[in-house]
């Protein structure tokens, strides 16, 4: 396994009246036991094709050729999506250290100013586009992806279209559509792998290869956990069901309403973004689901920490470390040469970052703070996918607990009826439309 | 006034049992009111030197030399601190358009991997650095610089000092020891303005100037804002008593535990991140306060916007909203002549913005979600100034509301001297330090 999970740091033995009741959990458990034998048949009838993704290979031979293109031509590849179409790939990306990759930029808002920047900015030769939606019609990628193409086109005419790929699930659909009309390659998504669960499959990977990293890696890392989870006898031997359990009990049981994931790294600053999106949008339903929060090691210690520590206990603490002892440029005793310093002469930035973290997990649990901790010896390509695996299989199975469905997102489509009809008014306003 | 503050749609009037009761917030505006005397009484007798930096303009005159010698010397200007260190000046500097501008890199964690790679990255003879740390003690501070300075007289050997520029406080410290010894400028940062308060001091506006903003700008928006809460006769005239009497009303009544903060334009995203340490680290005291959580546009639409509408009934919102109706490209008809787009075609990147923004906000309200509305009409310097005072003015209001310190940060000690115990041990272990 890529990580280890340490978890009882979140019960009454540990924490006394703050912690979880082992009876509360152990009722839960017995719950995450179904939610695990509805993965693996699902798994084995293939219905689920999340479950799929990490063995596939087949697709991964049929994309190189894509990257390999994009990073033959191209210096900038601009990746256009919002949501699961961008924050898979974006964290996967943060891994890359490949200098001879092309930038890699993902534009996930519809900011004008942005734009204007992004077109000024860019190298029409030399750049490429990667335009993913899932639907084929989402109203903010369909707009990135217009201003776009016609900025190209006003530099390369018609030969625009192959600096441009789409990502769409097949079926009819506007940018399909356009596609087809313009000469422009579009990439299957699959239908049956939503957006916040997609970054294992091309709308991750696509934009992974690009940036030089191992594809098969990362599958093969989320693969591990997979099997684990699909495999055990034993619910308590699977992480990614503890958790659930975990989670779920503590906001029944002690009303916590929030979820604060805190990596130290920096690599790890997008994989929070991204587990925001999961947890958010796959539980928050029917009035449940609790608020995911994003923080950053040393970095909200001194922006967050005092909140987490003396304010509501209504939050539970998930510390990602990374083993970093050792590691990085050390301080020259020579420079620190001060009575004050004594505790960091002749230490590596890295040893800072592992006492610091430590600190931290430990602060929270004599405070009495439900806190989890995975422990990672490595971060790199196979890591990132078991996170990323570990994640997906704890939202799945926490959903079972709570009894929703984590693939569909139905209060969103009030708001996107409003803005089209805002944007029909302003048409009127106008005179045009 | 830099900013419309529209907050009805957080009463009852407007979401029946799940907005405010006017009879809870009349209580608390009349407490809102003592803060507001409090506040003028500390502004004229000069004790929270906060309320008198918008006014000061002989600082800046003193700051502009080292900016212009920044500017003229360094292609990169490296701003080393953390928390309230660097998240004022990120803010501002995000506003920078001068392509002339040395290019600024906020390096607030203690990653080993981000600093070897920023070691190899940088160009010392063009690079410049700005040491931020009130205390002069920071241990993650103290780290950043003490690697950076290593290599960089590695570089350019005694000429290194001439590159760095440290910011603490007066009075004996070891980081004003090193400097001191090594031969590098030290400026005073005000020990009666804490960190997290500090972006209308130089902590925010060195790095502003550097960037090429107009600092005398910020404080100009700053004051306007200052001089309406302290000149006000009534309170509910004054935007920051009445969001503090809100945000603490429905905390208490309505049970609400997290405050979202959420712009639309790409520029307010490191404004929301300033908010997070603000709001946090004044409010999260004694089991109360708040979570802050950022949030921006259209993008967590695709992420938040679910568990918003449908979770728990545990969330305000402020939506700042950025008057950009017309603006940016424009979608050529021509390219989307396709029936599914025709509420698109010929509107403009800001149309879909400001269409979205209306419409969030609005079904925010449909779902009886207390939401206030921030209108802006421009986002420059000014603006920014404003939104900073109105948030400062707030947590402040809000702090007496809850009877705690606005200023203060009790809890994060134990993490500090823990952290310190752990880098001993390591130190033991090794045989050295």
């Amino acid at each position: 396994m890529s990580y280890v999970h340490l978890a009882s740091t979140c019960f009454s033995e540990a924490l006394g009246t703050h912690g979880l009741d082992r009876a509360v959990y152990d009722s839960l458990i017995v719950r995450a036991v179904e939610a695990l034998e509805g993965l693996r048949a699902r798994h084995a009838d293939g219905s689920l094709p999340l479950l799929r993704l990490p063995a596939a290979r087949d697709d991964l031979a049929a994309l190189k050729p894509v990257a390999e293109d994009y990073r033959a031509r191209f210096e900038e590849v601009v990746v256009l999506g919002t949501g699961g179409s961008s924050l898979g790939g974006r964290t996967l990306c943060r891994l890359s250290e490949d200098a001879s990759a092309p930038r890699l930029r993902f534009e996930d808002n519809v900011d004008p100013h942005t734009f204007d920047a992004l077109l000024k900015e860019i190298d029409p030769a030399k750049t490429g586009f990667v335009v993913i939606s899932k639907s084929g019609s989402t109203a903010e990628t369909m707009t990135q992806f217009l201003v776009c193409l016609a900025a190209m086109k006003a530099a390369l005419g018609d030969g625009a279209a192959a600096h441009f790929t789409a990502i769409a699930e097949p079926g009819d659909s506007v940018l399909r559509r356009l596609c087809a009309k313009f000469g422009i390659d579009v990439l299957d998504h699959d239908p049956g792998v939503g957006g916040r669960y997609s970054a294992l499959s091309l709308v991750g990977l696509l934009p992974a290869m690009i940036a030089g990293l191992d594809a098969a890696a990362v599958r093969a890392g989320a693969q591990g956990v997979l099997d684990l989870a699909l495999g055990a006898d034993d619910p308590e031997t699977v992480p990614s069901a503890v958790g659930a359990a975990i989670a779920v009990g503590l906001a029944r049981e002690k009303r916590i309403s929030q979820s604060v994931l805190m990596p130290y790294v920096d690599r790890l600053r997008e994989f929070a973004l991204w587990y925001r999106q999961l947890w958010a949008e796959s539980l928050g339903k029917r009035g449940q689901g609790t608020t995911p929060v994003d923080a950053l090691g040393t970095v909200d210690q001194h922006s967050q920490l005092q909140l987490y520590l003396d304010g509501p206990r209504d939050k539970m603490f998930t510390v990602v470390m990374l083993a970093c002892a050792g590691t990085g440029a050390r301080i020259d005793p020579a420079l620190a040469d001060d009575d004050a310093l004594g505790y960091l002469a002749g230490r590596t930035v890295g040893d800072l970052m592992d006492a610091e973290q430590r600190a931290t997990a430990r602060t929270l649990i004599r405070n009495n703070r439900p806190t989890r901790i995975f422990r990672l010896e490595t971060l790199d390509e196979a890591t990132m996918g078991a996170l990323m695996m570990h994640f997906m299989l704890e939202t799945i199975i926490a959903a079972h607990l709570q009894q929703v469905d984590p693939f569909d997102q139905p209060a969103v489509e009030e708001g996107k009826v409003l803005t089209r009809e805002y944007l029909a008014e302003a048409a009127r306003e106008a005179g045009g439309g």
